[in-house]
């Protein structure tokens, strides 16, 4: 297996954190984002989409999407269990997935995208150049903060997100709250489940990464 | 279990073709968005985002989205499976499934709701309200078209848009194809491979739904 990871770009994180949680070591190539090279056609090659992360298996079949990744190295390597172990656990764990994903990770990448100058033109990631939109941007931020304002009560007296256990929900959520730094938001002050619960999450050794 | 479907929203029809799938039969209410039902009180209770699907599981638990209500029932009733039966299919289904959702279905939801009269300050979904972005609606009609021209080469000459079974990635793929009607968008002329393939799939019993 070959992973393609951008050091700098928060959804190739997604996937590093798993792969580190897993116990997993894989051949990793870094892609600069900020020198376009995601754009190179030496890496449309492998991912004509021009996104990262990318995961090539070892029958040469690559995986283009955070999604697929986890999805085929859960399988793969089920142990720790990242997704859930039951039923119940795997629905609650995907519903919350998405909820932060739609809500908090799909928002501040629009905040971000429709605002940031080096941005210009490239207001989503892919092959097509768009241009930024700035009332998204306005649309973007607002969206964010009132899901920050949530996230305590999504915590609740809980030790993860989604249950007694760290799954896929606590990495998104994790790189939510760091990716929303870059535009100085982030968690209330009052709130003090959520507050404690990133502080265990970010201490984890995958978390540097 | 008690499912709160639309019978004229895309979303919904997602978890209701599914459920067909899997020959699951399962208690229905209908929520008519139309009538703004899911803003009121009563659904409120059940779920606080305002959004449909939602399954009510036996033990009260309620999953709110498309991807915790598949996950849920798929690990429930394995067969058929709809989401990959090894690491490479859940793997490769998952990224079709993702690349779908994210350049089709959510560029036809950006285009839909940020044009159309009657959604008028509610351009998401959800308890919160947003005012229609016009620039927004014409890049996701460029999203859309762009997504539309694309989708022969994505069937190429498999059965199915993830291989050679019958997968949640075709209920999104022919679900947006539908959905995109409502702008008259749909796929080109030319395009044989997807055009055997929408057949195909709509010719399907649970396509009806």
């Amino acid at each position: 297996m070959k992973f393609y990871d951008c050091s700098t770009a928060p959804s190739p994180r997604r996937a590093r954190i798993f792969i580190a949680e897993k116990g997993l070591e894989i051949e990793t190539v870094d892609i600069s984002i900020a020198d376009g090279a995601q754009l190179s056609d030496e890496f449309r090659a492998i991912n004509p989409g021009c996104t990262l992360p990318a995961l090539v298996l070892d029958d040469g079949a690559v995986l283009v999407t955070t999604a697929g990744i986890w999805a085929y190295l859960e399988d793969a390597h089920p142990n720790p269990p990242l997704m859930g172990a039951t039923a119940d656990e795997k629905g609650r764990i995907a519903d919350v997935r998405y909820l932060i994903e739609a809500n908090g990770f799909a928002a501040m990448a629009e905040a971000l995208r429709n605002s940031t100058p080096r941005m210009k033109g490239r207001a989503l990631p892919g092959p097509d150049d768009y241009e930024q939109i700035s009332e998204l941007a306005d649309r973007g931020k607002v969206r964010v903060q009132r899901f920050m304002d949530r996230v305590d009560a999504m915590i609740g007296d809980k030790a993860f997100v989604a249950g007694g256990s760290y799954t896929v929900a606590d990495i998104d959520l994790m790189i939510l709250i760091d990716f929303a730094k870059w535009l100085k938001m982030g968690l209330p002050e009052d709130a003090p489940n959520a507050r404690r619960w990133y502080e265990a999450v970010s201490s984890r050794p995958s978390a540097k990464l």
